[in-house]
C-alpha cells in the first residue's frame, strides 16, 4: 500500500507561487501523500516504485465547467453564429442522449480523453436525460475521476426533444438524486441550464431541492449581452441577472457560475458576499465572441475563480490548453482595458486550473500530506534542450507545447489512472 | 515516376472557398499534379500507390515569418515584458549561433518539426551569422522544404555579440549571397531586422544589393506602438514607419512585412500600391500584447495577407494551431471593433496559411495540374465519429484538435518528406 514516485515535482500551494523540488521522491500510503523527500525514507525503501527520471510531476487539473454531451461536436461549427450553432450542432447532439447505448459510447470516450490530458476533477453538465446522466456518473466514477455531474433542467425556450415539463423536470431530478445515492466520488449537483431555460416554478422547485438535500448548484451567468437583456425581459423584477438565481436560493455558497464575462462591480460583489465561484471559460468566450472576462480584477477583489473547458463552446479539452488560452485572453483583456488590467502568469493560471479546483472540493492547494494524490506526469525529455532549461522553464513550456502523448502518467484520488 | 495518392481531398482554390473530393485519387507524374480523379486513370493503373483510406489530404502550409534561431526558446518567457524577454531569452539564444555545431543541431530539429506539422514552405530569419545561415539553408533544402532564408542585418541598438559594423554586415551579406548561389529551393532574402536595428547607411546598402541582385525583402512593420514611436524618433523625415524602408528601396513588390498590427489606412494603401505582403502572426501578437491586426479589413481592401508562426514570440510552431489562433484573434478584433469587423472563417484562415503562400511563390492556389505537390495527410479516424461527420466538418475539427501524431504523411515540392 506504499508507493514512491520519483520525478521533478512542481506544485502551487498559493496563487502565483510555484514550489519546485528537483529529482524528488513523493511518498504515498494508501493513495495519500506522506510527503516529498530528497532521499527515500527508510519506511519506503521496500515500497513499490514509479520512477519517471527527469520528467515533470504536477497536481492534475479540475475542469470545472463543461457539457459532457457536446464532446462529439468538439472543434466544429466555430464559424457559425450562436443560434445557428445551437440549432445545427448543440441541440441535435444533446437530443441523442435519450439513447443510452449512444450515451455510454460517447461518455466512455470522453472519460478516456479527460484522463489522458490529466483532468481528474470534473464539474459537468449532462443533458435532461436521467438515465444518461447516471451513466455519465458511472463512467466517471469507475474510471477514477472525482467531482460533480448535473442532470440538466430545462422547461422552456428549448427545442421539443430537449424540453421537459416542469413536473417531469422535478420528478426526474428527484428520482435521479435518489438513484445517485451510492456514488462515492462523483456526486450530483443541481443544474438549471440557465435562467431563460427554466420557468420560475422550476427554479423555485430546484432551490427547494438544493436546500433540502444540501446540494451545490451550477449554472451560467452573464456570458453575453444579448443573454443579459433576455434575462432582464424575463425577470423585470430583478435588477441584475444573478438575482434571478438568488431569489430561488440558487446563488449561494459553492454555487458555480460559468463565464461572468459581463458581471459588473455590483454583480461581482454579490458573488463574493455569497461565496459563489466564477468558472472562467476563456476558449469558449473567444470562440463565441462573448468577450474577455476581467479575471485578474476579480481575483484582486477576492473572488474565487476556477477554470473550465466549456466544451463544445470551447474547442480545447486539455486543461493545459485552457490554461494557455486563459493567459492569452487575459492579455486581450489587458489590451481591451487599455493596460489598466494585468495578465495572468503561467503560475497564476495553473493555480486556477489545479489548486483552486482542489480547494473548491475542500482540499488544501498543492501536494499536502494526508491528501489523496491528484497528479500528472509530463515527459518532455524528447524536446530540444540545448540550454539546460530549468524545471520551471520546462513547466511553463509544457502549457504551450505538450502533446497528449507527452502525458505519461495520471493519478486521481490516490490511484494511478493511466 | 508515377504516383497515385488516395484520400479525401480538400483544397482552397480561392479565398473562403473549399473544394472537397471524397475518396479521390490524386495522380502525380515526377512529383507534379496530373489531376484529381474519382477512379484511377488507365495510365496510372500500374503506378506506385499511397493509400490513406478515409484520411484527409490537403495542401500543406507556408510559415511566412519566423525566427529559426528562437526555436530553443519556444513556449518560454511568455510572462516577461518585451525588453526582459529579449534580454533573458532572445539575444542570448541568438548569440549562440556563432557556434556552427550548435546551429546544426538546432536547425536539424527545427526542420524535422516543421515537416512533422505539415509546413513545407518557409520564410525564415536566421541570425547575423553567415555560416549558420548557410547551414539553415542546407538543412531546409536537403529535407525538401522550399522558400526563403535571410541572414539578419543589424548594426545598431543590439547587444554586443549580436551586432555587426555596417561594413561587416554588408560584406558578410555579399559573401553569403555568393555562397548561396547553388541552392535550388531555398533562396536568400534581404533581411534588415527592423528599422531600429539598421543604420541609414546599412539600409541604403541593403536596398542597393536587393536591387542589383533582384532579391525580395523581409522585415517587421508597425508591430507595437512603442516601436512605431521609436522609428519616428529615428526617422523624423518619415511621416510613417513604412517610409523608413521605402526610401531605401526595401518596400516593394513581394516585400514581406511581419505584423502590421497598427498600420492605418495610409500605411495599408502604401503596401497595396507597392505589392507588399502582410505576414499576420496572431499568436505572437497576442503573447507580446501587440494588439489584434485588422486582417479581414486588410483583405477586403485588396491587401495580400500571409500567416506566420513568428516563433518564439509565437509559441505555436504548428500552422494548424496558427490558423486556429488567427481565427481567435480575428474574433477579438471583432470585439475590439465593436462588431464592425468580421472574423476569419476556417476556410479563409486556411487559405492564408496554404494557398496564399503558394501564390506568393508564383504558384496557383489549390491543387492545380502541372504544379509540384505540397500536401499533408491527417488521419483523424481514431477520433470519435458518432455523427457521420462530413469531410468538411472533419477538416474544420483538425485545426482545433489535431495532434502531431495525426499527421501521417507530408509531401513537399513533389517528394514525400515523411
Amino acid at each position: 500500500m506504499r508507493l514512491v514516485i520519483q520525478a521533478n515535482i512542481i506544485h502551487a500551494p498559493s496563487y502565483g507561487d510555484l514550489q519546485i523540488v528537483e529529482n524528488a521522491y513523493l511518498c504515498l500510503e494508501k493513495g495519500r501523500i506522506v510527503g516529498i523527500f530528497d532521499t527515500i525514507p527508510e519506511a519506503f525503501e521496500q515500497a513499490e516504485r514509479n520512477d519517471f527520471g527527469n520528467a515533470l510531476l504536477m497536481p492534475s487539473f479540475g475542469d470545472m465547467h463543461f457539457h459532457a454531451p457536446q464532446y462529439p461536436m468538439l472543434g466544429m461549427g466555430m464559424d457559425l453564429p450562436l443560434i445557428e450553432w445551437l440549432n445545427t450542432y448543440t441541440f441535435k447532439t444533446e437530443a441523442r442522449f435519450s439513447d443510452v447505448a449512444y450515451a455510454r459510447d460517447v461518455y466512455k470516450r470522453l472519460t478516456q480523453e479527460l484522463i489522458a490530458w490529466g483532468t481528474t476533477r470534473v464539474c459537468a453538465f449532462s443533458t435532461i436525460h436521467r438515465e444518461s446522466t447516471l451513466l455519465l456518473m458511472e463512467e466517471f466514477e469507475s474510471a477514477g475521476l472525482s467531482g460533480f455531474v448535473g442532470k440538466v433542467n430545462m422547461d422552456r425556450n428549448g427545442l421539443a426533444p430537449l424540453q421537459e415539463s416542469c413536473e417531469e423536470s422535478v420528478s426526474e431530478t428527484l428520482l435521479w438524486l435518489e438513484q445517485s445515492k451510492d456514488f462515492k466520488r462523483i456526486r450530483p449537483i443541481i443544474t438549471p441550464r440557465f435562467t431563460p431555460s427554466c420557468s420560475d416554478e422550476l427554479m423555485a422547485a430546484l432551490g427547494k431541492i438544493a436546500k433540502e438535500q444540501d446540494l451545490y448548484v451550477q449554472s451560467h451567468l452573464s456570458e453575453n449581452l444579448a443573454e443579459i437583456a433576455w434575462v432582464k425581459d424575463l425577470h423585470p423584477d430583478c435588477v441584475q441577472y444573478w438575482e434571478s438565481y438568488d431569489k430561488y436560493g440558487l446563488f449561494g455558497d459553492h454555487s458555480l457560475m460559468a463565464h461572468c464575462v459581463h458581471s459588473d462591480a455590483r454583480e461581482r460583489k454579490a458573488m463574493r458576499d455569497r461565496g459563489v465561484y466564477v468558472v472562467h471559460c476563456p476558449d469558449s468566450n473567444t470562440n463565441l465572441m462573448s468577450g474577455a472576462a476581467p479575471v485578474k480584477r476579480m481575483i484582486a477583489e477576492g473572488q474565487k475563480v476556477l477554470l473550465g473547458s466549456d466544451i463544445a463552446g470551447g474547442a480545447i479539452l486539455s486543461m493545459m490548453g485552457v490554461v494557455a488560452e486563459a493567459i492569452r485572453v487575459s492579455k486581450f483583456r489587458r489590451i481591451l482595458s487599455e493596460w489598466q488590467e494585468d495578465f495572468l502568469t503561467v503560475a497564476e493560471a495553473y493555480y486556477l486550473a489545479s489548486s483552486a479546483a482542489a480547494e473548491y472540493f475542500g482540499e488544501k492547494p498543492g501536494l499536502v500530506a494526508g491528501q489523496e494524490l491528484h497528479a500528472l506526469v509530463i515527459d518532455d525529455t524528447k524536446e530540444l534542450d540545448t540550454q539546460r532549461l530549468s524545471v520551471r522553464e520546462r513547466f511553463e513550456r509544457a502549457f504551450y507545447r505538450a502533446q497528449k502523448s507527452d502525458i505519461v502518467a495520471v493519478y486521481g484520488a490516490g490511484k494511478r489512472l493511466r
